[in-house]
């Protein structure tokens, strides 16, 4: 439940995909790794807040107690600590599992594929923040999926917050969690789980939701950075001035108009202590409506700098800023799309199939494939010892082989090939 | 324990192997297609004989009882099953799971990549069987991993092998994988297993060892259809005739120089029903050494024509033959080589560092590599405002990108770029 397999139809689809958003991780200089699929349990356990629960566990069969890796994230931060690696970008293309409940139609599965670029090192602040946000502008814009936002926010922002507005800093993640729901549900829904769940206040919740639901670009950032209580908290402070920082990249790499800066934005995982950010498709519901409607998320990542530090024996701390794409809500756009056009995409490369018009002509062809074969040529023939001319060519023409190389009795004799172009029927002897 | 993370050196090596593997598929006109890595657990439960004890399983924590694939073939044949599909080809390359014994220097993991490539459908004897074979030999030269041997035998002949010298039926699977461990165990141990452990006669034991000592080539086969005893037998005459037709397709495919017709090849899996081969490379000791030594087995398959019928609710059967690389310890001999000879493979694609001389040249820097990557030029800059220049050219030799695209006061002011090559230290201004 909640996996499925790949037909050679959509392998071919989702090879399509992935080699667009690994040209564009490869575009920005990043290395390869991979890890296990398995993890050790203690590895995953208090890194996903809420999520934990879904976390897929091996049976105890003796030896280590393992589990499926939730993400790619968490093994990069103890691939990093483990090896004292202190510098690095790399991208990781993989499958991940979640005891989640699915909705496959929407894309969302129980082991579906990720595809993560990182960037871990001390470095100046937000350029390796703003690149992250340029590899999702590129990947979504070389997929052509439409209008798109990338919506921004920072931790230290949404922390300050939290402070000013009166929330103890012990209630900071669960409020965090809490305020990331906005984008399914209204405030107000979101205001009285603040309140009855997690136990704020009612003053305290309605101060939040004043800033929470602020966005814009540069405009909401400044006034945010005049912003009487928010302005004396230091976090909110240092968040705000790197914000500012990542507009001004953002706006050299000429992409601040898909960006969005939005105070709703909190995203669920625990490991995140900075810049976030997450981008939705936008879907004109139809052409006279003005407001464009969401279509879910297709990306999302941010900063966490205290998650290497957990795994390393000292404590030593990498900083690192990542991006996820969600690979598998876009395939299933792809998909739909493909349908939609009725075009059929090929799932073989053969160039030429080996055929022949008369009967015993099998040794001719074997040993004619075996040529081709060995030169480097994509070829096939029926597994027949006689098959008919007219299935050979049939059998082209449903896989979208292009060419028909074919031998019987008179090119034997003649020592040449006859080539046919499936498609327009000429034919010449080679 | 017996999993490994792949470092980008890694990554990119396995990348390269993976890639002639792949390609090798793809040239024989095989589809891609994707299975998820958990199956039911009844899926698995049965197809691999003693080995099933190696299947890790998940926690049962509600829902469904799960595994991890044990390898690509019976996914593959559920897949088949599943789907009503009589006829494909495909390939499939993915991590397979089991609990064994790590043995990492051999290449033994518990979590590992197989390569897959499988025949499915009711053809012609024998022509998807050579397929295979000439596969696991283009792999192998491709690869240049020096000289191998394709072993073959047929289940068929050692299940009259068995039936003439007394075993019974019920024993011929248990008496198989006695047989097989001949390639790792004298004949004596074998003889003492089979008498000691599997209860045969010290007399069935004398005759059966007196078969599977035999190898070689079409001869051999000649002399086991003269055989007075072997000749009787209904489906030993029947692997017989098969197998004298795959060594004319082979010899039609120009690679018999290469296959031994060997008796002693059992393979240890359960669901095999017609041809078995393997593949070992050989290495000559020393020179002087006449007899080459056999380094292990590196590609293994053969015919399953009752595995998908397993899977269906009415038991229609779809023969099938295919053919597995083991990657993992072609990958552990091209890692030795690899550092043997002290090449350093390149484990990024950065095709120019965008560079800068002076002090305050971020936003020249950021706007320049904007518009390389939008051009789809691979490019990379250092993260931090004000990099020293030798520092920018040592990540250039260091990594090995070729370019550096040079933006100072001057170049700002004269609107050009300086192009540098980083070997030979040219430069042109563009």
């Amino acid at each position: 439940q909640g996996t499925r397999d790949h037909t050679p139809a959509q392998a071919a689809l989702r090879d399509r995909l992935l080699s667009t958003v690994v040209s564009c991780f490869k575009r920005h200089g990043a290395a390869a790794i991979d890890t296990p699929v398995l993890e050790l349990r203690e590895t995953l356990l208090g890194k996903y807040g809420e999520e934990s629960k879904l976390i897929y566990e091996l049976q105890d069969q003796g030896g280590e107690l393992l589990a499926l890796r939730y993400d790619l994230t968490v093994p990069f931060a103890r691939y990093l600590a483990m090896n004292k690696i202190t510098n690095m970008k790399r991208y990781h293309v993989a499958k991940v599992y979640r005891r989640d409940n699915p909705a496959t139609t929407r894309g969302r599965y129980r082991e579906f594929y990720q595809c993560d670029f990182d960037i871990a090192g001390q470095f100046d602040p937000m350029i390796p923040d703003a690149e992250c946000l340029k590899i999702v502008h590129e990947i979504l814009s070389d997929l052509q999926l439409g209008d798109f936002v990338i919506k921004v926010n920072d931790r230290r922002i949404l922390n300050g917050v939290f402070a000013v507005c009166g929330v103890p800093e012990s209630e900071f993640i669960p409020a965090c969690s809490t305020v990331d729901k906005l984008d399914k549900m209204p405030w107000e829904e979101v205001r009285s789980e603040m309140v009855g769940e997690k136990g704020l206040s009612p003053e305290a919740a309605d101060r939040i939701g004043e800033y929470v639901q602020l966005h814009g670009g540069l405009d909401v950032i400044e006034q945010l950075l005049q912003d009487p209580k928010l302005s004396q908290n230091k976090v909110a402070k240092e968040g705000l001035g790197d914000m500012k920082l990542l507009f001004e990249y953002l706006s050299l790499f000429g992409i601040t108009g898909k960006i969005s800066f939005d105070l709703s934005l909190a995203r669920g995982l625990d490991y995140y202590t900075g810049v976030i950010f997450e981008a939705v498709l936008l879907q004109q519901e139809n052409e006279h409506v003005e407001e464009p409607v969401s279509v879910g998320s297709v990306a999302g990542g941010g900063r966490y700098d205290g998650l290497v530090g957990m795994f390393d024996p000292k404590g030593r701390k990498v900083p690192c800023v990542g991006v996820s794409i969600g690979i598998e809500r876009i395939f299933s756009i792809l998909e739909q799309r493909l349908e939609a056009s009725g075009e059929k995409l090929r799932t073989t490369e053969t160039q030429v199939l080996v055929a022949t018009p008369q009967k015993h002509m099998l040794a001719a062809r074997l040993k004619l494939i075996s040529e081709l074969w060995d030169a480097g040529i994509k070829a096939e023939m029926l597994y027949k010892k006689d098959p008919k001319l007219l299935k050979q060519l049939q059998y082209c023409e449903d896989t979208g082989i292009p060419l028909a190389a074919i031998v019987g009795e008179q090119e034997l004799a003649d020592r040449v090939v006859k080539l046919r172009d499936v498609a327009t029927r000429k034919e010449v002897r080679v």
